[in-house]
């Protein structure tokens, strides 16, 4: 994801603005730049409607790819693990098949989530609301491995580096970034080489990917080809440039890491095609959506269908693993023609509430504002 | 896809703009606007660098979905054929599994491909390129069915029915486009329930959709539930509004068709994050990318690295399907530092060549100039 905070202008033209030493380019536009476009039309997001599934479908799941998706040949690769190990380990695909497996349904939403609804916004991947989706991941606990090369004493972070390469604020790298030592050992972090009961496609990391359920997704780095075992914290640019919390250039900054509560409901009704606004006849509604929260299970949904002025809880359906959305339906009697704004919030079970306004950050990052639908009711037999 | 000869002012507030008598928007800008972002939001390109594939892989087709992806019931499902046919068939699933399979291999391309690098542009799906894909798709012949039914003497034309519902230009409908009967004859139209060997995916037309070889992908109508035999052309909105090429809003203009020659390349080297700028060393470089044509077999890719000025034979791959496209290479000394401009062009055997500059139109549709990628060539070591 996101060059937010790199020192580097974003220009229409992809042979200008090369410089390093320009300051980070904000856009105050309600329009959007040819190099947001390019991006949008590179990743995919989740078409809302595809909250129906509790596991997100081949293919509908967000994608966010920093570079270009590798091809790789499986037969060649190696997953390396060294650094402050006591034995350095060079893993083919059949040594980690042939550890203990173990599968998880965990939602994975970008950092970068709402970033196109803020102003000013960073000139990165300009998500709406749709950068989310729910898989199964299947694969070796990292820490099966992490002990078997046994963790030298005066480790602190673990750090995980990907074969896709390209520049980024003017450096050239391969996309890497780092956990504390203790939440790689996590039991539920995973090096995973299966999706849904499949082979990782290429474009989720095959043939293995790191999957840290409850962070956002720039965590979970895909093409994995080394880990490296650290007795210092890791400053590559993904960790020390990007995916920071900060409000100027020139300050430290905060960490991205585990995601805050967020629902989404599945717009209800039936889409204009190029605005996307919602027609619906006048009737009830059984409202449905999902929430997550990488701080806590998610205690509570609320609805609203006046724009936020009243809440009513919705009813929240089974949570059948702890890392995974949590379906929500909430009934609502559309019984006046006109436009509503339908919302809804959701809060964890750390207390965390989604806000009505998130909090600005330079990046864009971690924007869990309420989501809210604007529908046009109509009467009945009034078509479109 | 697109609403671009709608009478509908498309408007960045989703309340706003919903007046059918209003002339098209067009917009000039370099800039794109709200409706566009939330198109390409959710639609999904193919990343260039995944022309690496014969087949491409699950989730990385392009998908232009005008309304919702429907979620359809497979066992209350009904494929219903009637209009002027001997005898009305309701057939079930298992009905299509009983009858004689074919697969064929088909690149499917949308017919906005281009459509973002036009001024001034519609504003509808903002497609740069990426909107392509090949896959196996296997199903029932559409003459089997057809002939089954038993095709009226009076029928000229077929029309096909999705179960996506939506708004566009202020009419509410199902999207719903016609073949004339002699091509929905042809062997090679599928009633397609499998994509690369699985059951169809639920953005792909899950449980059975058209695949129309050769044709922009607006005719392999998704989410199949009625066929209807005509004696007159279907003056549906997606044949009469949409899917023409016209100069100005009053015109009749022409259908859009089969798909123009076109070829792309695997971009080298390595992207810029942000501005996708490529930086390849100095060296040999094997270009390779595809081709494909609705109008006959691809007969020859020429290649250029100085932006059009000179031009060379790529060498052709085996074509294996006659409706999938043909791999090329070409060899490049990338010699001199600097920035280079790559780029492609592709000749079918019916003479159709790739222009420098495709004849603008209202909806931008059929924009099959020659791919251009600009590439920064630096010294071997001077890293980014």
């Amino acid at each position: 994801m996101p060059d937010c905070d790199s020192g580097h202008r974003i220009a229409a033209d992809p042979m200008e603005g090369t410089s390093p030493a320009e300051p980070p380019g904000l856009e105050t536009s309600e329009q959007f730049t040819p190099a947001e476009l390019r991006l949008a039309t590179r990743n995919h997001g989740l078409p809302l409607e595809a909250l129906e599934y509790d596991l997100t479908p081949a293919g509908l799941h967000y994608l966010l790819i920093h570079y270009d998706i590798p091809a790789v040949d499986a037969a060649a690769w190696r997953l390396e693990v060294g650094g402050r190990v006591d034995t350095e380990l060079s893993l083919t695909l059949s040594d980690l098949f042939a550890l203990a497996a173990r599968t998880e349904a965990v939602t994975l939403e970008c950092a970068g989530n709402g970033r196109a609804q803020l102003s000013p916004r960073p000139i990165s991947q300009p998500w709406l609301l749709e950068a989310v989706g729910t898989a199964e991941w299947t694969g070796v606990p990292l820490r099966t491995v992490l002990e078997q090369a046994g963790i030298g004493g005066k480790a602190v972070e673990v750090s995980f580096r990907g074969l896709d390469r390209g520049v980024e604020g003017g450096e050239e790298q391969a996309y890497e970034r780092s956990l504390p030592l203790a939440d790689a050992l996590r039991d539920e972090v995973l090096l995973a080489y299966e999706m849904n009961g499949e082979s990782l496609p290429p474009q989720h990391g095959f043939p293995l990917r790191l999957v840290v359920p409850g962070w956002y997704g720039m965590t979970s780095v895909k093409w994995l080809d080394r880990i490296t075992v650290l007795d210092r914290p890791f400053t590559g640019y993904q960790q020390r440039q990007s995916y920071r919390v900060r409000q100027r250039p020139e300050d430290e900054g905060e960490p991205v890491s585990r995601m805050l509560p967020r629902s989404l409901m599945i717009p209800p009704g039936i889409p204009d095609f190029a605005t996307r606004e919602r027609r619906i006849a006048m009737g009830t509604w059984r409202m449905r959506g999902r929430a997550w929260s990488g701080f806590g299970a998610i205690a509570r949904v609320e609805a609203s269908a006046d724009g936020g002025e009243s809440w009513s809880d919705a009813e929240l359906g089974p949570q059948p693993s702890r890392w995974a959305w949590r379906a929500w339906e909430w009934e609502w009697d559309a019984e006046r023609p006109g436009v509503h704004e339908l919302c809804c919030r959701a809060t964890d079970e750390a207390g965390n509430v989604q806000p009505v306004t998130a909090p600005w950050n330079l990046g864009g990052y971690a924007n869990n504002e309420v989501h809210r639908v604007p529908v046009v009711v109509h009467e009945p037999g009034d078509s479109a």
